[in-house]
């Protein structure tokens, strides 16, 4: 049986606190570089849902339930990136200040995010192609909760 | 509860050929700005893995299952990223022309890595602090398995 056609659960346990202590040692620069590794990941796997989504490319169930494995992972990997130190980074980054003087509001964006990205998760895994696409929706706006607050416009 | 620190397992279907239909629509250029976001996150969650391995950082069980998982998802990524038409990028790669040459061995590398992965994984839902060592050690190896053979020698 082809390993690729397996399915694989596995439990994810997150160590938040920990995985900062080892972020205080990485410098600025390799700290955005890996958010925004992130960030590009996130479009790669967000995109076609988005298109699936408004009906711009055709829907696919095995295509849903791939990316949002693959989101539920990278919507766990940028945060950590944007630790105070990242603030001196020499490298061209669109964050803004306000990631670091609003903290609660940044973090909430995040959650959202998380949120919305486990309750597409969830429904991955049925069939109900409605239901995915509205998740799909949801998922997208809340993209848009980080990116209008906490990013420079893009050009 | 927070929702960081939930154990949430997932199922993966793998939709490989249904992927490169996708891929084949993506200019060449982001091919290579996501496969090289994959190994840039690679990196990061390897990194700690690693160094506990070889004693350079205390070892933590938390760290091993979270970046595991991690790199359960991350494995799966760069690979759509070589397609032939990634060729034609006019960016900076290290990627060398054997990937193409050589498909079979690549295709071995990649799976080689996975496989060991999947073994890591495994074994750090468990509390078995050697076995996980040595498993990381394993998937390290891999690394290199692409890395000799089809990528640049890094200055």
């Amino acid at each position: 049986m082809n390993k690729r056609l397996l399915l694989t659960g596995f439990a994810f346990a997150l160590g938040a606190g920990l995985s900062q202590t080892a972020i205080s040692q990485v410098k600025p620069e390799i700290l955005v570089k890996q958010r925004q590794a992130a960030m590009t990941l996130q479009g790669k796997y967000m995109g076609p849902l988005g298109a699936m989504a408004q009906g711009k490319a055709p829907y696919n169930a095995d295509t849903v339930a791939f990316n949002s494995a693959m989101l539920d992972a990278l919507s766990r990997m940028p945060w950590d990136g944007f630790a105070p130190a990242s603030k001196d980074a020499t490298v061209k980054t669109a964050a803004l200040p306000a990631i670091w003087s609003e903290p609660a509001k940044f973090q909430e964006a995040q959650d959202n995010f998380q949120k919305a990205v486990q309750a597409l998760v969830a429904v991955s895994r049925g069939g109900d192609e409605n239901a995915q696409k509205a998740a799909i929706g949801a998922v997208g706006k809340t993209c848009g909760g980080c990116h209008q607050n906490f990013r420079e416009k893009q050009q």
